[in-house]
């Protein structure tokens, strides 16, 4: 048989694929993220299992196992190839020798922000973006982050927003620079709060994204016209 | 009424999303760009207007006009706030007093190159990303670009691929970094280029994604260890 690596999307059920769905619906097995919405591991008849105490080798090995016999869904928060570490299990799969399949999904990357009405592109303001992981802040190239143009979107950074901060604006970043960290976006929790760079706090809720550039203030003026209208 | 602005995914129809296909359907006007599927363009039952020889000055009139009274879609490719220009038509309906929601579809960014096997960030290869618009590659800071750490991907960069290559190695970036042509990613006419930077040569086909980085070769891997299982 297969197994199709699947993107869930941001948070919002509703975000899955067309396709992603459907293949959610046919899954002998389903493997599915901890962030990944209850109502769509509910769409599935199948064996439901939950990774979140297995290592990446231990669900790179029950991939592996039942995909031999079974259609397995691999259900992953956001996109399979973007902070999706779907790369790795695509690489266990083809090394055994097992069919696989890659469905796209709705990265965090644009639709968090969008959600809290922040374009990570936006003409005249930054025609860039860059998305990053931020657990280990200490490991950035902070030079080379400070330095690129366009917007910033950090992945795994909420805990670490404040010293993400101090490292960029140590590299040259204006403190002035707009930010924003959404915790839970696109969700019915979702959070945000918009700061100057040099005032960035850490999230205390999980997920967050932390988005750095001027395009946050597009989110203002959106804001400002709206309750004007 | 109201107005949506809804992402229609790279090129699949299968990869819009489940809430982005009922809007579609729900819709009385649907405002469709050129590169939205013909299936797709299909599942609506309203006023389909192709916007291909308006400007986004006319655009935004149409979306502010029609969502006055109607449910307008306004049906993207990819997503409305990457390289979408959503920011522009949310401001405009903003100024004009009209509700609007962002539906968030799924980007080429990652997604094309996931259907060409490139993972764009993958552990111990890369763990950023810098998705950049190369229509202009003269106005680029390639210095910037070439120093960023992980994958670049050149939206709107097919038809310059060999000027952005020669800008980028004249910045510091190897010649010998691998890189990649993915045209009509995500369809059935899906064209993939697999080439040094260095031998990069302009893309034929449209729409074009350039991805630049050694995740690229995350795709010689996986098509090797396919073939040999």
């Amino acid at each position: 048989m297969s197994v199709a690596l699947v993107g869930a999307g941001p948070g919002d059920p509703g975000l899955v694929t067309v396709k992603g769905l459907e293949y959610v619906r046919a899954a002998d097995v389903l493997i599915y993220d901890r962030l990944v919405s209850p109502e769509l591991v509910g769409e599935s008849d199948g064996v439901a299992i939950d990774r979140d105490r297995l290592t990446q080798d231990e669900v790179n090995s029950l991939l592996v196992e039942h995909g031999r016999h079974s259609f397995v869904v691999r259900l992953k928060g956001g996109d399979p190839f973007l902070f999706g570490r779907g790369g790795e299990e695509a690489l266990a799969l083809a090394d055994a020798g097992i069919p696989f399949e890659i469905v796209p999904g709705v990265s965090s990357l644009a639709s968090v922000p969008g959600s809290a009405l922040i374009p990570v592109t936006h003409r005249g303001v930054a025609s860039a973006v860059t998305a990053f992981a931020a657990h280990d802040v200490e490991a950035l190239d902070a030079a080379a982050l400070a330095r690129v143009p366009g917007t910033l979107v950090a992945f795994m950074g909420g805990a670490n927003a404040r010293r993400l901060a101090e490292r960029l604006i140590e590299h040259g970043k204006p403190a002035s620079t707009p930010a924003a960290v959404i915790a839970r976006g696109t969700t019915e929790d979702e959070e945000v709060v918009v700061t100057p760079l040099g005032a960035l706090e850490d999230a205390t809720a999980t997920p967050a994204l932390v988005v750095i550039g001027e395009v946050v203030a597009v989110r203002e003026a959106l804001a400002v016209r709206r309750s004007a209208a």
